[in-house]
Order: structure tokens, then sequence, then C-alpha cells
């Protein structure tokens, strides 16, 4: 990157960074911002550093926002008897996309792995434990993500949470809409026979 | 977009703009973003705006640079009598990486391309033949892309500049170093058995 006037290497150099970026992808991006517009550059520029200095994790819920409590524990027509557990902020967004769900949120921010060594201390796992002790939840939906971490911590979940008397449940499993009954992997399908539903 | 937190919304908005990112590699670059150091996040930030507003093209040349003369145009170490002429800055930066090339350069900023309307006017001829006439450049090295429209424009430039009494020469065609034979396209091969040297 040495032979680039040093304002150009340096800006590759940080773009490459990023994950996903590599060398070649940052020279390109280096180049495209260069002939994008001054204003347009100052835009990026500045929602970069205003979404890492306003933005935060919710109080309450764990939820990203850029104000605490987030828009969701706000909200007083959710229902706060039912709360649904997920691992990331990623999760709350893709679920208020299905507009289905009507409760409130708990975000881990990851699920237990022994092997990377995230045991129930790096989770929000005590937080939620105090939420169900003092407010009135009266179900409690895991919706970890289903591989073997996020089975792994709706099990541990399941396990300390059921002793509090409150009604725990999971997300069906079965076949993805749209899918091709060809495709979908054994495990799926033995899942969505297992649950079959009647007509 | 609109389950995010405002800045999220619009930090997700903005990246999505650059080449070769769609709003999903946005989300996951912006949460990358949040996730980083307040530090390095302002540092590609300034990065960016910084060589937006200091990088310009040379005066003589047209290659990138944050002053002008370029670096390249400034060296009194280069062979002033021979000139390589590239289509974009990009090939000044692999060619300078060769450490081969001890001339200096003139960029066009572009191939002629009739069907994309981009003619001599479109390119910086009229200043490369100035250069041509006011200096003692004894050879021109036409380093044009070897796709058809850098075909075309090398075609285009031999035949005005010729007439100058200026020897004018072009990359070798022939197989790429690392290349495996079988795998190379016809036309390369072809080149190559055209271009054959001696041992």
């Amino acid at each position: 990157m040495t032979h680039y006037p040093k304002p150009m290497s340096r800006l590759i150099k940080e773009l490459a960074k990023l994950p996903g970026i590599g060398p070649k992808t940052a020279q390109r991006l280096a180049f495209h911002l260069f002939a994008m517009p001054r204003d347009e550059v100052v835009g990026l520029a500045t929602a970069m550093v205003e979404a890492k200095e306003s933005l935060k994790y919710c109080d309450v819920c764990g939820h990203l926002t850029d104000e605490s409590p987030c828009q969701v524990c706000q909200d007083s027509t959710r229902d706060r008897h039912l709360l649904c557990v997920v691992e990331e902020p990623k999760d709350v967004i893709a679920l208020e996309k299905t507009r289905e769900f009507k409760g409130v949120y708990h975000v881990l921010h990851g699920a237990l792995s022994p092997l990377e060594g995230i045991g129930p201390e790096e989770l929000t796992i005590a937080q939620l434990m105090q939420r169900l002790q003092t407010r009135e939840i009266n179900e409690v939906i895991l919706a970890c993500d289903p591989d073997m971490e996020g089975e792994a911590t709706a099990l541990y979940l399941a396990k300390i949470i059921k002793p509090l008397g409150i009604k725990v449940t999971r997300l069906a499993r079965g076949l993805p809409i749209g899918g091709d009954l060809e495709y979908i992997d054994e495990v799926t399908l033995g899942k969505a026979i297992e649950g079959r539903q009647e007509l």
C-alpha cells in the first residue's frame, strides 16, 4: 500500500479492518469513496460515529437502542406477561418484522458454549432470573437459535425457569415456508413429522 | 429497517449505498462498527473524510495524489524520456509495485468505448498530446487493459502518436506467471506462441 498517497493508504488500511473486507475490496471501496460526492462521504462518516456514540443496550431487556428503556420496553400496549428470550439484538429485529409477537424481550447476548468458554455468567441470565422474580411473567418463550449452542442454552434455561412455576415454551421446529421437501435436512424433516398438526 | 433504532437504520442505509454491499452485509458491518472501540470507528470515519478532502488528480500526469505534481512527477530520478500511458490510477499503483518501470506516467481516466459514449474528448488525450509536443519523450508505452476497449484505445493512440516520430510500444502478451497452460484461454495462448522468445 506504500505506493498510494498517504490519505488513500490510510483509508484502505482502515477499511480492510472490517469483517469480510480484504485488501482488494478495501481498495475498490476507497476509490469509490473518493469518487462519491463529498456530502455522501460525510453522511456515511457521521452515521458511523453517531451510531457508535448514541447506541447502547436497553437496561431492561438488553436490546440495541438509542434510549433506555428501549421502544419495546416503553410501549404500554405490549403484553408484559409474555417474555421472549433471544440470543442477539438481530433476533429481536427478526421477530419484530413478523408482527406476530406482542410480548417483551430478553436478549442473552450469546449462547452457552463450553468450547468457547461461554458459561451462564457471560450471558445476561442473572438479569433474566431477576426479571422473572420481580415481574408478572406467565410464559417464557425460548427463541434461541436452532443449533447446538442454542439448544443447550434453551435446555439450561428451561431447567432453571420451570421451578419458578412459569410456563416455558420454544419456537416450533418444522418445514421452512417456501422450502423444498426434497432438500430439507433429515433432522428438520424428523422434527416436522414429530410435530405434525391436524388439519 | 424501521425496526432498528434510528442511528442504526441510518448507518445501515448509508453502508448499503457502497458497491457490493447489500442490506445483509450492511447490517453485519453496522453491528461490527457498534462493537468496535470508539477510537477505531472515529479513525475510519476520519480517514474517509480526509481522503475525500485531500486527494486529487496530479495536474501533470492525472495520477491520484495528495499533492500536485504527484510524487512520481516530482521525483528527479525518474526517466522523463519514457512515458507509460495507463487507464486508471490503480494501474499506476500496479506498475509501481513491480519496481520495473523508471519512467513517468499519463493516466487516461478510462478507455475509448463508443458503446458507452466515451470518445477521445472524455479521456485526457489532449493533455497527453500536449505533453508529447512540449517535452522530450522518446518512447510511449501503451499499458491499456488487454480487453476490447483497451486495445481500441491503444490502436487509436498509436495512430496519432507515431506521426510525431515517437517510438510507441505496448506491454507483452503471454502466459501469466504461475498460470496453468491447460486453463489459459485460446487467445492468450495464441499471443504467447506469436510472441515466443528464443532461449
